[in-house]
């Protein structure tokens, strides 16, 4: 194909095609790994190689996002078991914006109907439709990278991109699709060193490599919640500081996830898989040792997502975090909690603490309480996870993720662009155009920082209200504590206030 | 094939069949995957599915070994060059026995032809010999558990296998390997739940399940230091006790690899390669940040070859082990390094500690000094990798050298038990009946634990002499410090006595 | 008088006369200092001076001894007045051999008068018995050392005094008088630097400081368990060494009061005022704070003694020893207490913890739960008392109770050897000839160290049974916790067997 | 006399005379105790005692001020010997203004003689002068507090006294004087609890114990550096709430002597006395040990002033504080001092450590660095001093200190009231009627807080310039370091710019 042919003209030197299994024609003939490789060496003379990834694809380590999955719509499941009447009808456990939801059976099996029949009258755009909002999506942005064309007249706007704070996964897909989805759109894009500290310096680039003078007009920082704080000084600064009346977004990433705006950071996924990589390995490394009780200590400051996810992934005991405070009497309860489960089969423990859960109550601390109090029953162990888990390649999540919100804030800083642009210059001093970018239940969604700064606790550096707090209770009863049903559904509905049971065609 | 047509009805429900790129049949034809798949479907009628893995298996972090192995060649290359006079022949530097070699280049080339040669002219075993004696090492040992038979008659032999403390990875391959040797050659075998004390208490059972009445002959250990101290005992007890005169073999698994009577542990290489990927992990975590020493305590015990080869293989700027004593001097010295380092290009640094490397110059001292004596210039964070280390998937070298040990430790334990069989009855009292095996340079070798018993540190736990060593003058040289390469290769001739430049076809 | 002059001409500088208040010449005519003055200037010629002690003698801090004595008595008053009927005698509260005790009031009062009686008759004598046996005792040892005489004759025997471990108050007193006994009783009498070790060397002299050959009979160590050790050690070599047969004495000093055989060890009663000391200063520095709990660490080794004598005599809140087991679940009460403790007037609380009482429970263990179930109520501070509990002028109980020991020991000695003296020649094999000197209840016992061995923990370096436990219940009845009056007796009643009710005149 | 028989009849119990032993009534006769006993036994029939001190003022343990004091009259008389010339006319060592001084001998002998002569004459009056300015000064303040007289008429003034931060000894001799004289003076004198708190809440009282209604006009603080802080919050408020117009004097007391404004803060004596005192019996502790290096933790915050006096007390052989820097080269040379020494006969080193002196070398790191290097030559023990260096009954010192400062300071008071009272009312709005009290070099002075601020380092809560620190030379010369004799007297001219050798008749 000419794409090809291109992308080799400019120089690339590696062209990577991927074919799908049942991947069809518009005729609807199957094309196969071998039919491409021949037309590729045939028309293009270019060396190609064909690999089948096959069923490398199913086996592997479960992801946590996948373990975490299933255990929520396990327990679904069985609540939707719980409540069924004779006259209920038959329902499908599906997951829509962190919330595990029930569909009607019937309704699912229709839709899935109507697509194989869409395929086959070869109505594709239809049957990419009915494949729900977030295939659409994908599809979309897949489209607008894969062939984005350059743009056939300047803009005349420019945007620097800044990092600020430590880097997290995922940051250079948002970073890759943001340059180039600018310069699609015919913007000047800068790229600053040393985050705000380098921006004040005067380190700017153009994405040519050429010192700039970014003496324009559009801002978009990545980080953490500096760089959330970052923009929010610079808003109440605007006043004082006309240059600062430009469009800013912030792409939250983070592996804390305890950025205000957003339901995900970027990289706190790839966190949350390292984490529970090595808890993995931890209890692997018991498994001919018996009775023991590992202390694992995660980061995120003193948000308890990254534990509270880590430990319904591996199936942790305990994972005490800042959010959820606790006494010596919860201490106690835990500790007797293993004594009586070293009685049964399962003969290891393992209990995740978050870094700054609490003052006193140290991962030292939990290992004096546990070995004292199960001295002949078990001994204890301290596993301090540490900066490992802020490296590590991005997970597929944290890639995607990157790449869509990178899309999405250019698109959207483009649009408020167009909107204060008058008489040759930008002048933005209206809430809503310094946002944070973020995912909020099934969608992309902009939150001014103005908004933002009234439900953040700045002092411990998180939202007040944390969605993922309703997993704890689920992580408590997996852990065998002796919660009803009825506790957990009414402590779900402490923090859910809205559940839809609708088909969600979400993000 | 029959072959599969048996397992399949011996009800095994997965066959993998491995196909090499260049496969050939007997008459020099290609066989292709997609042919093979036809004939299994054709003939057996079987749901056969093919997986081509093309370029998946040149991608990747490279592994522990071969990052330490192209520091060792090049080092070696270096080492030749600076040593070539005009009359010097071209030599390949080659690696064998944990010891960079030269080899004559028009040798080498030599072999290479006649391999080729030899395929050309179907002489196939010639060829397999000629790729040295580790391949047709590997090939005889597949040959064996691919193609194994069940024994024709009994032996009178039973045997026994038990594992002594921590799992390492490897075990299980070894432990797979040794039954089904066994098995083939006739011998029963036992499994001991529980080490020494399942043994004492009778937790014995034969491989098909039943409770087994272990009246027998021959026991098999897996283990770390325990096990051969175990072994050790029951010897040295054999005088008092008839039952003990029965063959012993040890096979060394830990992470450690401080068992002595072998250059490498089983597990071991599983562990480099744990702690090589967290570093990699925590190096990435600062790359956004500037200037920042990471302090990583690894496991070992006394033992710093995890510390020592990690360092090597991450490059560490040092690795503070128990076997290279230092003082309050060199620690000195590597801060001021450090800092000098800082002011290059190379904003990073990562030092490793042994766990017990020292007793009062601990992880927090070494944060301590580094942060002092940095301040300004760096800042330092610890980090202390533990028990995953321990777990996680075996490497492909501990899988197959896992494999290999159990076959061997098998095969000569039969002949050693033909040996002291007379009469009915099984009388060992020899030294060399109770042995660890292990790999010597290039040999796997059986060493009586009665000749370890003098060359052991059993207080550290730590063979008296070491062979990697010699690996930390390169450590240091590649750390940058102001070593010579005269220093160097007199450090290095401390070490190593002998060192061979003919071509090697090691194990 | 003469006794003045002659140590005069012997060359002593400095003589002290001692008058008491009372004084009066056997004709009943009292003796002033200011007569006595005048007769050593005019008599004797020498420069004199005149100290009235006067009041000074009355105030200060009270020691350690008079607070727990008066704790304890002021206990005892109480249960004697609950338990009295209409028909009980009047009774006066005493004590003896380290027990409160009940003495009739009006057999007391016939006492005392009997003592005035005697003294009115000038029969001097009489009146010392009547004062009881503690009275009289003092009285001879002080005319002993006051008056003693070189001996006639040269004894046959040699003895060597010998220190172990680090020196505790009183020691100084004890060797002195058992040197000037020994000589007195015409024994050659060395000394031993540097303890075992030293004797093994030969740094042995002579009291007069001559290196000597100590080929001789009689050995005697002071010191802590290990001089006890050591001893027993030397007694069960007796049968291979024919030289270990000689007499051997164990006075045993150290602050931790855990060496078998006596019921105090010199040394700790000035331990025991030093760490008093330490915490009145403590609990004084908070007199400005409001709502402070402070944790004080003590030494002792495993033995709690210090820690719960100190605990009295300050008034703590609870004192955490490792003979009085305790778990999360004291703890827990503990902190309660001291929650509720702080909304009463007194706003200050102590806890005392030995050092060695639990491997987990640390005082950074107790510091963190403290502070963080005391939060917003108390704050917390931790200190370690340390080495400065070992140091110090040796209290006035000590320097009597050492001056004490060192001659009855030395005395038993001289018996012991006449015993086993026969034909020239020491020989000493029965387990009575090497005892620890103690005091026990009221006596000074000699216990054979073959039969201590039998109620030794020397794991844990401590005696079996410690008379001292039953003063923890007294020790948290004080401390306001929630025990009933029968309880306490209950608890007293496994303790303390006997309780002897008659006219005490113990040591 | 009358005066007794007075404060006899207002309901005092104990009166406490006191005789000099030389003293003589204005004819020349002596004053023997017995006569006044009798004196006072006849005319006012009162049970009177006597007690002789004697030689009971002789012995003990010598202060720190004492054995500083020693040291450096010492130095002082070496380094005048090493500057004499044939010429030089001999001198007497002395001490002023915490400096040492030479007096010509001649001079002072001359002095001696005019105050005996003066006696002689009964010139009493000019006695006294001749004894210097001190003596005079002590002399009067004795009278005004012994003879005190209530206030013929109450003046228009109130004083309110309160105490900020932790107590601190000879606050009570301060207050106690304070009232004394304010009530002299017809002042009404206030007392508040709790500080400032306290004065925000009107927990104020009369020294008659009813609840005051201060609506008046003076404050008087003691305390920390807090209360100088607070004063000057006070101060600087003082242009919106002209209620802060009053006269306000800070005493300071605290042990860490770190208040701006004098040399010495009040209660730092007993401070310095309690931690020489621990550090005795630390080193006591170790009279039996051979070869032991104790590290003492002393409190003081940043301040090093305790350490350092405390240093120079007991002879310590390093004291770590934070006002004095160090690196590692210094950490190593004081491990190689100590090493040195302990080859000689004096095998026992103290090393003194600030408690926050660096923020990485804790006490911890210290101890693993001397047992690390001390390895083999002496061992180290930790001791942290704690709370029980604020506690303990005041020296003499302090409290002789605080009485003067008491009476100073409302002496002062009284006199800037009434230059600032005009028309019935108190406007006190200028710097210098808000004041530290201080004793600076020989004389008590006022700075006024607005003038100290400069001065003041408040981040680390010290004065920017403190005197002391030319004591640290001397410390380290008599550590024995090879420090000579030229760079002390350069390192004293650092911080000491004038020295007056002249007599000096100081406070």
């Amino acid at each position: 194909r000419s794409h090809i042919a291109q992308t080799r003209s400019r120089g690339s030197r590696l062209n990577i095609i991927i074919i799908a299994e049942g991947a069809i024609d518009r005729s609807g003939k199957p094309i196969s790994s071998n039919y491409v490789k021949d037309l590729v060496v045939q028309r293009l003379g270019f060396d190609t190689r064909v690999t089948v990834l096959g069923h490398v694809q199913r086996g592997g380590t479960p992801s946590a996002f996948d373990r975490v999955l299933s255990s929520k719509m396990g327990m679904e499941a069985v609540m939707a078991l719980l409540e069924a009447t004779p006259d209920t009808p038959a329902c499908v456990v599906s997951h829509s914006g962190n919330q595990s939801v029930r569909l009607p059976l019937m309704e699912c099996v229709q839709v899935t109907k109507d697509v194989q029949k869409a395929m086959d009258e070869k109505r594709f755009d239809e049957a990419i439709q009915l494949r729900g909002r977030s295939f659409e999506n994908n599809w979309n942005i897949y489209k607008l990278l894969a062939h984005q064309k350059p743009a056939q007249e300047k803009s005349p706007f420019s945007m620097a991109i800044l990092n600020v704070g430590a880097p997290a996964a995922g940051m250079n897909a948002a970073v890759r699709s943001a340059v180039r989805i600018g310069i699609c759109q015919g913007h000047t894009i800068y790229v600053v060193n040393d985050g705000f500290e380098g921006l004040a310096k005067g380190q700017v680039r153009d994405t040519l490599g050429a010192a700039g003078h970014w003496g324009a007009s559009i801002s978009q920082s990545f980080g953490r919640l500096q760089a959330y704080e970052g923009v929010l000084q610079l808003v109440e600064a605007r006043g004082q500081y006309e240059e600062l009346c430009i469009v800013m977004c912030v792409i939250p990433a983070t592996i804390s996830n305890n950025v205000p705006g957003t339901d995900f950071s970027l990289g706190s996924d790839t966190a949350v898989n390292a984490a529970m990589e090595s808890c993995d390995r931890i209890k692997q490394s018991a498994s001919g040792t018996k009775r023991r009780v590992f202390i694992v200590e995660t980061m995120g400051g003193y948000c308890g997502y990254l534990s509270t996810v880590t430990g319904i992934a591996v199936g942790a005991d305990a994972a005490y975090v800042y959010e959820d405070p606790f006494t010596i009497h919860d201490l106690k309860a835990n500790v007797e909690h293993l004594t009586d489960k070293m009685k049964t089969d399962i003969q290891r423990g393992l209990v995740l603490r978050n870094e700054k859960c609490h003052e006193h109550y140290t991962t030292e601390f939990l290992y004096n309480l546990y070995s004292s109090e199960g001295k002949g029953i078990f001994d204890c162990r301290i596993n301090v996870l540490g900066h490992l888990q802020q490296g590590g390649a991005p997970t597929p999540f944290d890639r995607n993720y990157g790449t869509k919100l990178g899309v999405k804030a250019v698109l959207w800083m483009s649009e408020k662009l167009q909107q204060v642009y008058s008489k040759g210059r930008v002048f933005a001093n209206s809430g809503d155009t310094a946002c944070v970018i973020g995912l909020r239940k099934k969608v992309v969604a902009f939150s001014p920082v103005t908004e933002l700064k009234k439900v953040t606790d700045f002092e411990h550096r998180l939202p007040q209200e944390q969605w993922w707090l309703n997993l704890r209770l689920m992580l408590k009863m997996l852990a065998n504590y002796q919660i009803s049903l009825t506790e957990y559904i009414s402590g779900q509905m402490e923090h859910v206030t809205r559940r839809t049971l609708s088909i969600e065609k979400g993000f």
